[in-house]
């Protein structure tokens, strides 16, 4: 096919949008992609739809290949089943709802694990059915707060959602594995760089889960990888390494002492190395955060978390462990309700004696010797040790993960980088199954519950990836498999024989099976150029200067690498390039 | 592709499901094509979903063959643009009206001028960007107060929608009809049996608009055609032809009769032949509704509708006469407080002595002779004559068509039909584009207001209407264009070598590039051939008792037809006759 860019919806744009913060989102702009509809919500002109359908496309074949089969939800849900599972309240703002005509409640789809299983509930009955897995890609909503960065964060955007069904775990282990090996092939086909972190699971309940992040400066997940071995992990599910336990015999005795104005760990740390023996940092003191946790329909419930001094306290990562919980630091007025707990001054000691619960990070293990609070104001213990003057009520992965831990799986130390979500697959299990009971009748004649894996892939947002990790100072630069065309021909030669000459060429090149973008507008080879690079096909062909002496030029696009080609037989060397 | 049936997500219904009442909702339900997720929202599974895609690929097609350009725009919308052309409001509650977390007003897209308006206004400015035909394949939400019929009328259905912008009527004109001429490809080769009506434009606003009507008794739609020519139109559309003006030189008198208790036309026509010479039907009465009509953001005005006594008011012909207007009957509290009014006896000097307007239908001319009423109780003129004794103040079409009726083009009469919307081409003219100032600067340097067009065809519901107009009494029937395979092979051998062999003939039809249904499910040849039968592939392929003889069997599901052919040698005789 050949498309004219007399003809094409298009109008570059020489500036970037005001709105525009990530490169990503500005080029997309720019070079006519996309166009902004409402906060987070945006148009596909036609050459962003190109790129999107690409998508689509290789997304649904790398699908079916594994042997889902497709089907298409509605986006429009009644209320009922997202009641069920209590995610009509739990989903909070984030979820669009409205009211029909009769007022009845329903709500934009932002994930459709409950239709899922009330579909297979309808249809299937017996083992013989399972496995089965079906997918859709479709449109979904989620009201963010803060819709960001274009494509990358909008509230209407389109998604792959699978969801497998499994008569036991391991099956559920053998769908979640196909998955993730057609996710890998996935991201593999389409070039994009990319780590697979282990996740927590976040609003989806259930056990195992993995996330596929593309590796980019402005993602907004934080991820860690081993500089040594292929361990990566999102910050909340790193795991840390436990140090073994320290005997408690023969440590000193611990004292309290009257350590002035020394609310901070920094003052501590200055008061302990001007009166103590010895030398001492931040990693010497047992730092106590007071936090509330209140389970799902619960009340409050006053924690102290212990970490060591050097390290804060992650509160993505605390809600992660505390989840389904939701968790608050202590405000002012909990401290004036709670008069044993003295700011800045806490320790186990007034923590456990108020009944209050004293969950601690698992570097503190018995055995080890800490300077922490005394529970008065100006006072301070050294050497309490875990195990013998107090032993926590548990522990919980809260501390920040810094850059230089020891990589969970024992081979080298841990970098953080920035990652954008790609893909998200969970081991569900029998949450949304329990909540509609969903059984099949087993082999042996008696109802077995069935078991979940949920599956999701950006379909639009990996436009915008794409866009992300591939562009240039120059513009957009689409890899062969999701280009909105396979050749950008620009005609820079006003002679009637060059335009002639380039037509026929494009001609050629259709014959081909190729997509043609050609550049048959009156207009400056400057400006042609310019757009070529913006828009950003892998493989852009000049029909120029070289005309009269009977050459074509054939740029590639990432390498920016330019040959010169005869103009007889330019049409094979293009298509040698373009398949090459 | 070889899809089996033992994994296929597929449960076919022996029962029709309670809510269904026509034969496409009942069957596409029965077949496993849908299911319901909510009222007039549904959902698509892997066959229902094959052949939604085969019609929007078919649609894709050939507007892109028509030079439109495809763009997608988001469902979910703003509501300032939709207030801009005042549809925020006139929607009424048929609009899926929303806020956001932040408490912006926000829709759901029923249609999408105002978006595509803004769009254009937004990329173009000059003349020589004109013409330009975008075009969507989307999800549009519309809150009906009563979804029917399954996909018929739903709540969330896809349509494709375009619309064209050009610099004046003529180029309009083009751009119509290459639209008229590509609709008319799509239902041809979809094979839809449709006609295409002259239709007012609704609350689309513009001037010239043609309906395509998939002629089917379950349609909403009522039209009439013509017994003799190619006319067809929507009832609402239908031109009273106008008699000529008679003479009224020598018309006997009007009197005024004391005709007893005749507040109705056929306790009139009764007084009239038992009291005066001659005899007389309904169609001598001159009959007298009374109405109100706003315009919008005006006050309610009272008006009489004369209409010859023997055809009532049909009133969503009136309301489409009098469109953006609305349009009520009086009740009783505007009786009493207009005691002119006289009930069963109104007549034209009552109504033009009150100072109301008075309109009248087309066929009441000057010079013909009417009995209607005289204002009083018990009391009616006979020759009221038009011109000599009232002279109304308008016509309108309000009158009801009758099977019988000249055809307006002059050419046989009307008999009438039901028909299902399918595609709905509409010059929308400036509406929009004077909403929103959509210039472009014309040849001249001047600017030129841009004139649009929009044309709608129903994807999802296309589904519905092929099942409707296709189906049998043993099930669907789907043309190859759009068939969700195009073989079904089904294995009614339990021996092991006709298994085989079926399984053998099957990779040979995938490898000749068809799409192969292959039920090699454990089940009795019998529910295998209703199963067959009710799914609707257009050719079915028996390895059955002929396996023995070395025969297999090629039913055509259209004329029933089966033809016995070679084991060897079937699959040319497959492909050949899917091909046929």
């Amino acid at each position: 096919m050949i498309t004219r860019m007399s003809d094409l919806f298009l109008r570059t744009l020489r500036d970037d949008p005001a709105d525009a913060e990530v490169p990503s989102h500005k080029l997309l702009v720019r070079a006519g992609y996309i166009r902004r509809s409402a906060p987070g919500v945006y148009a596909w002109l036609p050459l962003g739809l190109k790129v999107f359908r690409n998508v689509e496309n290789l997304v649904r074949a790398e699908m079916d290949a594994m042997g889902a089969q497709e089907i298409l939800l509605p986006a429009l849900l009644p209320r009922d089943p997202y009641d069920a599972t209590g995610r009509w309240t739990e989903y909070g703002p984030n979820l669009f709802r409205l009211k029909d005509r009769k007022g009845n409640d329903m709500l934009l789809g932002p994930t459709h694990e409950e239709i899922f299983t009330q579909l297979v509930k309808g249809e299937y009955s017996s083992y013989k059915d399972l496995p089965v897995i079906l997918y859709q890609v479709q449109t979904k909503y989620r009201d963010e707060e803060r819709p960001r960065a274009g494509l990358l964060r909008g509230r209407e955007f389109v998604m792959k959602d699978s969801y497998s069904f499994d008569l036991d775990d391991d099956a559920l282990q053998v769908s979640y594995d196909k998955h993730r090996a057609a996710y890998q092939r996935i991201f593999d086909r389409l070039g994009v760089e990319y780590v697979i972190v282990k996740a927590t699971a976040g609003a989806m309940g259930g056990s195992r889960s993995e996330e596929f992040l593309a590796v980019c400066e402005v993602g907004e997940d934080t991820f860690v990888r081993s500089t040594e071995s292929d361990y990566a992990a999102n910050v909340e599910a790193v795991e840390t390494i436990v140090p073994d336990a320290l005997p408690i015999d023969g440590l000193p005795a611990a004292v309290s002492h009257e350590t002035g104005d020394t609310p901070t760990i920094d003052s501590l740390v200055e008061w302990a190395n001007a009166t103590l023996d010895g030398e001492y940092t931040a990693a010497d003191t047992l730092k106590n955060v007071m936090v509330k946790i209140r389970k799902p329909g619960g009340e409050w419930e006053i924690t102290a978390i212990g970490v060591p001094g050097d390290r804060e306290v992650d509160f993505k990562r605390l809600e992660a462990s505390v989840e389904p919980s939701e968790v608050e630091l202590l405000d002012e007025s909990d401290f004036a309700k709670n008069p044993a707990l003295v700011k800045g001054y806490i320790g186990p000691k007034g923590v456990q004696g108020a009944e209050f619960t004293y969950l601690v990070d698992p570097r503190v293990v018995d055995g080890t010797s800490w300077i922490t609070g005394a529970d008065e104001k100006g006072r301070h213990y050294v050497n309490l040790v875990v195990g013998r003057d107090f032993t926590p009520d548990g522990v919980i992965e809260a501390a920040q993960v810094r850059d230089g831990d020891p990589s969970p799986d024992g081979a080298g130390v841990l970098e953080s980088a920035k990652g954008i979500e790609i893909g998200h697959i969970f081991q569900l299990g029998r949450k949304y199954t329990d909540a509609f009971e969903l059984d099949v009748l087993g082999e042996n004649g008696k109802p077995v519950r069935v078991t979940m894996g949920s599956y999701g892939l950006g379909v639009s947002r990996m436009v915008a990836v794409l866009a992300e990790q591939m562009h240039d100072e120059k513009g957009l630069r689409w890899p062969r498999e999701v280009a909105p065309f396979d050749v950008h021909l620009v005609i820079a030669n006003k002679d009637d024989a060059a335009i002639a000459g380039a037509h026929q060429l494009a001609d050629l090149l259709d014959a081909a099976g190729l997509q043609v973008l050609l550049d048959d507008r009156k207009a400056s080879p400057g400006v042609k150029f310019k757009d070529s690079e913006l828009l950003g096909m892998p493989i852009v062909v000049v029909v120029g200067r070289g005309w009269a002496n009977g050459t074509v030029e054939i740029r590639d696009r990432f390498t920016g690498e330019a040959t010169e080609v005869a103009v007889d037989g330019a049409a094979d060397a293009v298509v040698a390039t373009v398949r090459g």
